[in-house]
């Protein structure tokens, strides 16, 4: 697999754009559209919150066919909580094909900000000409169009091999606070040009994100309005993938590779984040055992304190081992902290190795920090990746309507 | 009930005394002890966490019987994830068997402090004269001597009637951090002189429990050492308690309003905490569907920061309430803010509502904020208590152990 650049528009057929419509303020960009030359396969994943954005709704219907060609999303407003948030999401839609002439059943909408306020149409409905024209190989634009409180754009693309021959695959994703995915994160949208029917995309995606978006967290609040979504519009000239074997291996190899990349990345760019931490578990009992610890640990409030002040604290890793919910022999567990600094062992058989706290401070002071769990009860693995706790969230999320 | 002073001294037939011994500085005390004349019923309630001090498992052996004398407790060291712990906190029980005449198996013990440091015996041996001589109506000294990052002593006592006849109740508490207790909460010493039956003890303080310390969360971290012990000496003249009535009732009551009053300043005194917040959930499907929606809502760090802020983001409520893992139809849900300064709803039938956000800031500007959620589901009910995230939350713990 190589990166490539390019982002969403990357792989054939595919097109993007942002622009500012005014939903929030007046010059950052906030409504994003991607379009695909073709119909494609669409696969979502989405929150589990009982507390549903209505895009979400609209969203699942309109890819129940399995089939999409477009993607609109603004930031600024959620559309959640709204007594008239479904006709607000179908308006965008509705927009989007006047527009463009893609019927509106084959559109994803998404939106992002602030839940209970109403969103308007009109600025939507203004900003519509200008996004059009912004149309192009402008994923930055549409990545930069959905972004809120992060700050950090996310994008992505690579070329990969499907059946030795090339494919790519791109990707925007938004994501910094109300961080804690629940079978998918935030917002993040997928292209590819691989030729794939919609159940084993949506088979690929689902397996990936479990490892990915659905093992990080900055704040352990599941937002209401997590969608990740892929499109396949099949314009590379590979192999049709429509069941399991090594053309379905090749395509969700790259697959995970992008959400695993984007995962970190809004993981390390969770709000007033400074370090990116990464719990990896071995030697779990059973797979759901090792998941329990290793989001379990990159959960603590404690842990994430002590990560941002470089704090050897590891009895606050073995603390939030202890409340899991997860089996474990507590008397075996051996923790290893790593960076590019090195690597320090800080407990062994549950109990405090000697070690140098000068050394230790030096590994810590690293911006990617590897919290290694070693539990010696079987052969199951997990690695969750979430981000320290600094002052700077408390500042985002003490006034972050105004 | 009337409230009255001497803490855990304040029944008949008990004493406390606390003292610097050098664990933590050597100002500061850091070692307590409270003693009753005769023999008292004994019950308690621990940590769930898989990861237990060395105190506990001691401390659950020696009241396996269901009685005790004494209670010994040091802070600056957890005495936990230490491989000799459990012979550390036998030998803290034998110094106070040497010095006092009570049998080891009379003892209850318990530390607080950083996890996984070895804890020395020879301060605590040392500073044992000068702690007997402490010994008196000293409750002040024991509250002080258990504190951590405790900004506020907690200690209360209060006169209450058992079928008509007085009987005293007293506590000291401690709990700042680490604080999302599962059965109990960091240490708690409860003192009474009402005669009480070691089977009916453990029960009204099972009962009890469910709903103070196990509603009350600062960080969600549920510590490894937390402990609530009660002494019950019977030299009160009340009439024995051997069963479930009347006269039950009246010591389960004053014990609830107790372990309420000690909560809710556990919450209040949260690491950095500069507001109480209060959860109280009406119209539940189920008692359970109620209790974790109000533990949901209390724990979200987002809403926590919202309040900081004094911010009406409620629907940071609505997300917590969404991923609480409870059973409710959002579309009823009301919320209202509630203070000393007034109230004002914010949402309703799951949707927003028109409030004035200057009339909502002088609520949330107060320091004991009620979040009132009604569910409209059925009739059950919670209340859980936490407290803000601010900045000093992320500067207490970014370096706790230096």
């Amino acid at each position: 697999m190589e990166y490539i650049k390019g982002g969403v528009c990357a792989p054939k057929g595919f097109v993007a754009g942002g622009v500012n419509c005014g939903i929030r303020g007046k010059e950052k960009r906030d409504l994003a559209l991607i379009v695909s030359r073709s119909m494609a396969s669409a696969a979502g994943v989405y929150t589990q919150n009982l507390v549903k954005g209505a895009p979400i709704t609209v969203t699942q219907k309109h890819i129940e066919d399995g089939y999409a060609r477009a993607i609109i999303a603004n930031s600024g407003n959620a559309n959640t909580c709204n007594p008239n948030g479904i006709s607000i999401a179908e308006g965008m839609c509705e927009l989007v094909e006047t527009f463009t002439g893609i019927k509106q059943n084959d559109i994803i909408v998404a939106s992002t900000g602030v839940i209970g306020q109403e969103l308007n149409l009109e600025p939507i409905a203004y900003g519509m000409p200008s996004l059009m024209t912004s149309l192009g190989s402008h994923s930055d634009w549409a990545a930069e169009a959905i972004m809120t409180t992060d700050t950090a754009k996310k994008e992505l693309a690579a070329k990969f091999m499907i059946g030795g021959r090339p494919a790519r695959i791109g990707a925007i994703a938004k994501g910094s606070g109300m961080i804690c995915p629940n079978m998918a994160t935030m917002l993040v949208f997928i292209t590819t040009d691989a030729k794939i029917t919609p159940a084993m995309l949506q088979k690929a995606l689902s397996e990936v994100v479990k490892d990915t978006f659905n093992m990080i967290s900055v704040d352990r609040d599941t937002s209401t309005n997590d969608m990740c979504v892929v499109l396949a519009n099949g314009l590379a000239e590979t192999e049709d993938i429509h069941e399991v074997g090594p053309l379905f291996e090749d395509f969700k190899a790259a697959l995970a590779d992008i959400c695993t990349q984007l995962a970190k990345s809004i993981a390390k760019d969770g709000e007033g984040a400074t370090k990116l931490l990464e719990c990896r578990v071995t030697g779990g009992k059973t797979d759901a055992d090792a998941r329990k610890i290793a989001k379990s640990v990159i959960c603590s409030n404690l842990l994430k304190c002590a990560m941002f002040g470089a704090d050897a604290n590891w009895g606050r890793v073995l603390c939030a081992i202890g409340y899991a919910g997860a089996e474990t022999d507590v008397k075996k567990i051996a923790v290893t902290f790593k960076s590019s600094a090195g690597e320090i062992k800080v407990c062994e058989n549950g109990g405090a190795v000697d070690f140098s706290e000068e050394a230790a401070k030096k590994v810590l002071s690293e911006d990617e920090i590897v919290i290694d769990v070693a539990l010696g009860d079987g052969d199951d693995a997990a690695t969750a990746y979430g981000c320290d706790l600094s002052y700077d969230y408390v500042k985002i999320n003490g006034d972050y309507r105004s």
